[in-house]
């Protein structure tokens, strides 16, 4: 299976989202050219982006929105279902249980662990929450290999090593800590410090050049900037 | 005020997070040595993040972690509590609301709205929640400039279209949704699908390199690509 670069991934969905609302309605073909002028993204980029999906385009028409799904779909693993524990039934844990979108992009949170014994035996949104002493023994009779971290952060580092020994093989990592694990263990950073911290600061920039006279010169190294990211 | 790269702000608070925790233990200084080590980031890179921030350390002992965190904290904005309303108090919307984290990063959510008027008049953990049609009056009278959007996705662009009109000038995006907006507009996406994007197929190139001969070559090829991004 070919590697993917990130960035590409990070696109792909966004390219899916699109191509649902034109499926739904009743739309049959779509051109790169489209695609990049809604999602922003460069031609040649949407073009190789699709191109890594497998898929082939019809000569000046472009592609066929249901085959288009279908392959980035495939690509990202959405179509089959992996199973996933989830770790930290806190507010955000309990939001993702109950956040139907996860299983439509092949991702079945099968059951809740918490280190407060009063949730044991709870169900949150269908899904029943165990007591975590109980995490290692499922992991490895249910062969599940998807670890979701929703802890407090000073807990996460313990957590995922737990994780790991019970036969995780991928974390997705809501905390904010940085998880020090053996390198052939994949981990996902989804963390709301980094994003916010890109926004806090951009918008500070963007208050102090509105009140300075080189605004021009100060946009166009931005831009500079994320274009080298 | 200068321009700090994408890559760069998104590591500054992990090294943030590191911080807290050395000050917490009563330890004084710090090498970027140890900090490269502790975060996996080249230690050049390290150099060059702690630089942008604007502090000077101390030749052959490092940094004062007081000024260092002091440094960081005021680049990142995150001393000056900003004010942002979010619209959409749904699950994830109210796990937000209660995510007391964000004010210690400088984000202080102080209202709530939500299209369905039975929320209209509650309060979410202490956060009072409006109904729509007031937003654009309170964001003016309030002059709040940022937004939090958690509504569905299928509403994301109009009701960005709203807050933009009612004078928000940076959204914090957790929606699916590619938002069309003035390029003025600061958009920083927190987008979950992304993530599982990058999760998924990382977990199952591993899962097919497994079982095949070649997968030096392939994991090799992954980091390569990883450090292109």
């Amino acid at each position: 299976m070919i590697s993917i670069p990130v960035l590409t991934l990070k696109r792909l969905p966004q390219y899916l989202e699109l191509l649902y609302g034109f499926e739904q309605e009743g739309q049959d073909t779509i051109s790169a050219t489209r695609l990049a002028e809604l999602t922003g993204v460069h031609m040649t980029q949407v073009r190789k982006d699709i191109a890594l999906t497998g898929v082939v385009g019809i000569p000046k028409v472009g592609h066929k929105i249901k085959d288009l799904i279908e392959s980035i779909e495939s690509c990202l693993n959405w179509k089959d279902l992996s199973s996933a524990f989830l770790v930290g039934v806190g507010r955000l844990g309990s939001s993702l249980l109950g956040y139907s979108e996860l299983k439509r992009k092949g991702l079945n949170i099968i059951a809740g662990f918490d280190s407060d014994p009063a949730v044991a035996g709870t169900l949150v949104d269908g899904v029943i929450i165990h007591s975590m002493d109980k995490f290692a023994d499922l992991c490895r009779r249910m062969k599940v290999h998807i670890g979701i971290l929703t802890v407090p952060a000073d807990q996460a580092q313990a957590t995922a090593e737990l994780m790991v020994e019970s036969g995780i093989l991928a974390i997705w990592n809501f905390t904010s800590a940085l998880l020090q694990l053996d390198e052939k263990i994949i981990v996902e950073d989804m963390d709301m410090s980094a994003s916010l911290a890109v926004l806090s600061r951009r918008l500070s920039e963007k208050y102090e050049s509105d009140s300075e006279p080189k605004r021009k010169t100060k946009n166009y190294k931005n831009k500079i900037d994320q274009e080298k990211q």
